[in-house]
């Protein structure tokens, strides 16, 4: 069975010029086939800022009214992702930037939340994966933006989080999957303040003494559980991580490894 | 031989969403392999004003600085990009969004004009027509946004009239290919004030005698020349006229046909 890596980067590494270029080496440098996922950035926070489009929040979630799936569209789809793909190219990579609009490879729908309108805040419905893969038999690396559709000509902005993993779940059954969230930390800290407290593992055995602990709390409650929830549907290995130990994390020597 | 439809629009389709539904209906509809380049709009001239970034131009042609690059890959290589594709989508066709960065399809150099420096302006010089192929065989329809690179890295700012030329003389060994340029008039006109005044057939024997009669004057000289230039490189036939006579386009009821 083939091995896939699905990797996800965020703000912390695309705001951070030569982050980025180091984390871009050593992603190229990786020989098996590999989908990376990426986020936003500052640039759309700034943007908006100069362009003066409100945010509005409804219960801690960011509402994406017309003006901000436009910008959205503009920096996720068209600034952040050409610039990767261009410099995955230059790096011998032969990267393919996709929104999941294109070749129909994320298809979505419109978040709805009880009584709560989050605006064209998309959820994954499904991951066209036999054209992800046959991209990846043909030698191209797709780099996906957090922007899908819903088929009915409407595009949606979704968390690149998610998108990683639908795009990971998806593949279980056709190659062994490695997940790999990079974010600012070393791993899942048991002490916040200590970047050498990583947990090394995480299992459904450990998870809920962990959570009863606190070493587990917050946003990092809802990632843990996506992450079980992969290894669930059959993805290998999830692994939570620094970009910057990006080939120390696949060999398993960093970051924190869920299964 | 393969048919081809290469088929570039601007920004008079681009900018009227009725106009944009009704000629990505007639595209749909094309049963032969087709692809798509569009240019821009005035969605990027007007996010410049909000944003204030200054227009410099040399000689009538505009300098692309950084924040310029920033804003075109934003704006066509995003919003406008990914809006075809997903309106596309919905039609029924697997749309799939390219630059020339993605899956290196179209690489180009920086513009050295003598003393001029334009600055992230690209002129093409390798159309990866092979992969371009794979993509048709397989059922994919590319949407080209003018957007290149130069294989270091570096984005650049192409026009779109040009990225369609360079597509079409690319395919000319492989496919019979119909070039059709649309923009906002019927056709070349004898008489630029009269719409009825199409010229329907221009070649290298008429060519200098309309043009000596002022029938092709100012910026049609180079798109006729350009034409001809793609004809001379192998494309079947090349057609300029509105984006809403499509289909009479391409049954030569409709605008001027260049062979």
């Amino acid at each position: 069975m083939d091995k896939l890596y699905v990797i996800k980067i965020g703000g912390n590494i695309i705001d951070d010029e030569e982050k980025l270029d180091q984390f871009l080496s050593a992603f190229s440098s990786i020989s098996e086939k590999r989908i990376l996922v990426h986020g936003g950035g500052k640039l759309a926070t700034e943007l908006a800022q100069k362009l003066a489009i409100p945010q509005q929040m409804i219960q801690g979630r960011r509402v994406t009214d017309l003006e901000t799936l436009k910008l959205v569209t503009m920096v996720y789809g068209g600034w952040i992702n050409k610039t990767i793909v261009a410099r995955l190219q230059s790096k011998g990579v032969n990267a393919l930037g996709l929104t999941g609009a294109d070749a129909g490879i994320i298809k979505a729908h419109k978040r709805i939340a009880g009584e709560a309108d989050y605006g064209f805040a998309g959820d994954v419905d499904e991951v066209n994966a036999p054209l992800l893969f046959e991209f990846l038999e043909r030698g191209l690396t797709p780099v996906v933006a957090p922007i899908t559709h819903d088929g009915r000509g409407q595009l949606l902005n979704t968390n690149a989080d998610t998108i990683a993993n639908s795009i990971a779940q998806a593949f279980s059954s056709r190659a062994e999957i490695h997940l790999i969230y990079c974010f600012e930390k070393e791993g899942v800290l048991g002490n916040i303040h200590d970047e050498a407290s990583v947990i090394p593992q995480i299992n459904s055995d450990n998870y809920h003494q962990l959570v009863d602990a606190g070493a587990i709390a917050g946003g990092m409650i809802p990632k843990i559980q996506n992450a079980i929830a992969a290894i669930d549907a059959g993805v290998s290995q999830v692994s939570i991580g620094k970009a910057e130990n990006l080939h120390l994390i696949i060999s398993g020597k960093s970051g924190t490894s869920i299964s």
